[in-house]
């Protein structure tokens, strides 16, 4: 293991370089003028993970393309029939986020920039930086020619955060190929960069966008307006009744099936090391706000939501223009967690607000993704495994936490592979994940690499 | 008279032209990058009205410029003391509403297009065409030797839809030169192209722009959603408390002063010729809404509104972004009625919303512009002048009316030059002005010069 170590440390200039290539790439996947830069970036990577002694592929998809990664089997490389090796999965995302709103960027997205010890770019924390930490592990051990006591197949997909709708078909494809005994994701956070952690649960989401339609065309207000109903006003009406203002969903239903947390749950989510003032340091909102009768922490990792994501009505320029516009929108997304169902709350929350629509106007409603909330039990072998692996790594106890967040295609490994997810996140709190200035802290990524070096023995062979 | 209307009738189709040449320069007063549009719009006027014998100029203001546009004076003419006249002014304006959104023109907001007897183009019908047909008139008068009773004043500005508000300091340093008996406007509507109209009444207008923030930047919703308030919903909350769902704003004071129609009011409202269902046809909307108790053209016409012109928050791009949005905004714009103070309702509106904003997000309430509602007798000398040459331009009894838009600057003429102001209409209801497709009817732009050729002469020598 030491010159794994040893390879790590010396190579960590170049690594963080290399990363600068990775992020330069504007992968956009809910952009299609980005569709380019997508497959540019995952020929980037299959040629990368070659270079690195990986076989690489790229599988094309209806969207954008797979990328596939493996380590030689024994089999293959010796002409023999190979002892059984355990086989780990490692998924990650080369897509990201749109980077708008770009004028709150203090350097463009795409062009990383180093201060201190943050790697910013779009990307970075969500999630390039940190599957390029597991890439660089496997590097280590190949370059050094370390065995690896295990087989490894890494899975980076583009479609993350369009909802990975094509990754599930190629995973029924490639049933037999992935068959795995567990699947490793760093796509999540840890409290702090000497806080490492074990994530046990994410939350589901449903996406949908709602349109309500008044007049066929934006109207003079003075001329017509006060007899015809206003879309944006119909909407926030709609809005309004859905949270009361304990931040509680109104919606029939809605909390039908969510448990509450055990007592071991709760003191697990307690040693979590951020306070609610830190958070609101954090977050710089005039204050705190959630459902009453949780913690912001509990709020957030354990509680459903019902979040506008954006707003779209009349005019948006510079000055003012008086009308009534013809239509106003919503983009909103439902964070679920487990035993909510995605399509079951979908279709109460649906039915709701058509049946709360005023006769006004006309509704639309556009479905996006949806996924089901993930848990899985921290006493497991792996997840026993996974401890021991970042308290190696980082040389401090990990705790145990549930995230807010949604990795759609959690659920999709258990049913079509049958295998549980470690999620060993590296993301830190103040990453800027979805947001501008995203970045990535390089303890993290070395630590991480780190991590990954240490995990596959301790999987591989479990005490 | 009859040279004023052979001529007239001569050289419509070479007026059709030249009001395409005028409805070409993209004029858009609220955006900054026409500014130079609006130059070239003006100096264009000023060559055309010279053109046609009026002594014209360019006039700078701190915004856009106004144009000034005389008939020759008997004094400077005969270098003696000319008798006094009566003086008129005609007021119009020359820049436009913005056109977006530009996807639903059928052709180029900018590329002026006839069909049928309708000329479509941005500002063909609010303002230019209205205006220009006051200046076909005139030069049939000064090209046809006819003598004109009185003399004339066109003051044509490039303001209007960004609220005059340059033009009253004008006003006040011009007082001496455009001291005048009566002023007269056409940039209302009338019913229909055969139902000729004088408006005695105007509402008035205040814009202002509300913003919350909360977070300072834009969140991830999984990580972050539940435990901050979303700027969207607390706008929604707070936007659908200021109206009930029969259409009554719920600001306390928002109605003081505001005066209950006369029986005689309601009788000249029921001649209007257009019915609920024939307004439901027109506006599109599956059903029209209002103020309890009152008709759709008492709510439009004689009822204060809180119109909501815009929203805006979050990602509003293709698919979805799962963010918490660190804003959300509404441009709002109330329209008033007479007795109505704008500086006073703006303080009850703006304290209002204040006292109802969350503590969870920051307001921050911009001022826009602001007007006060206009009334004027019809029993007036002028007005019964006015209502005369309407009945001869058109072969039809006119009608009395009030109407809903605002023309910022017909009390501020009042209070400066001390003359009331005879709103003469040539815009038709489906005219679509703030709306894309706006069109101009070629019938009531013919109509609408004789109007103004047959006013001359009853203004100056009422029976």
């Amino acid at each position: 293991m030491q010159p794994v170590l040893d390879y790590l440390k010396q190579h960590q200039a170049r690594f963080v370089a290399e990363l600068g290539d990775y992020l330069r790439f504007p992968s956009v996947s809910a952009q299609p003028q980005h569709k380019k830069d997508l497959l540019a970036c995952a020929q980037w990577l299959v040629k990368h993970c070659r270079q690195i002694g990986l076989e690489a592929r790229l599988c094309e998809t209806a969207g954008h393309p797979i990328v596939i990664a493996k380590t030689k089997r024994a089999a293959a490389r010796k002409g023999l029939r190979a002892l059984p090796k355990p086989h780990f999965m490692v998924y990650g995302h080369y897509d990201v986020q749109p980077p708008e709103p770009l004028e709150l960027w203090t350097t463009p997205p795409f062009e990383p920039r180093i201060a201190g010890r943050n790697l910013f770019a779009r990307g970075s924390t969500d999630n390039k930086g940190q599957n390029f930490a597991h890439l660089k592990a496997v590097e280590a051990y190949l370059k050094t020619g370390t065995p690896l006591p295990c087989d490894l197949t890494f899975v980076l997909e583009g479609e993350e955060e369009v909802g990975s709708k094509n990754l599930s078909t190629f995973l029924k494809q490639h049933r037999t190929e992935l068959a795995c005994d567990a699947i490793v994701v760093s796509d999540t956070g840890m409290p702090a960069a000497d806080c490492p952690a074990l994530t046990y649960a994410l939350r589901g989401i449903i996406a949908f966008e709602i349109t309500l339609h008044g007049p066929a065309r934006d109207l003079h207000s003075g001329i017509f307006g006060g007899a015809v109903e206003n879309p944006a006003m119909a909407l926030a009406h709609l809005l309004a009744k859905v949270r009361d203002d304990k931040g509680r969903i109104q919606i029939p239903g809605f909390y039908d099936g969510v448990a509450a947390l055990s007592k071991y749950e709760r003191e697990q989510i307690k040693r979590y090391p951020l306070s609610d003032a830190g958070l609101k340091k954090l977050l710089g909102s005039p204050q705190l706000f959630g459902e009453t009768g949780f913690t912001a922490t509990e709020q957030r990792s354990s509680r459903p939501t019902f979040e506008i994501n954006g707003l779209t009505s009349g005019y948006q320029g510079e000055g003012s223009k008086t009308i009534v516009p013809s239509w106003a929108r919503a983009k909103i997304t439902c964070r679920l967690v487990p035993n909510q169902k995605p399509a079951h709350v979908r279709k109460i929350v649906c039915s709701w607000l058509k049946k709360n629509c005023p006769p006004t106007v006309r509704m639309e409603i556009s479905a996006g993704h949806g996924a089901e909330a993930y848990m899985v039990s921290p006493t497991s072998a792996a997840a026993q495994a996974a401890l021991r692996a970042l308290e190696r790594a980082f040389g401090t106890k990990p705790v145990l936490m549930r995230e807010g967040g949604s990795i759609p295609i959690v659920n999709e490994f258990k049913q079509v592979l049958g295998a549980d997810t470690l999620l060993l996140g590296l993301g830190l709190p103040d990453d800027n994940a979805h947001s501008p200035n995203e970045k990535f802290n390089l303890d993290c990524f070395e630590n991480g690499q780190r991590l990954s070096a240490f995990l596959w023995p301790e999987l591989a062979e479990p005490v």
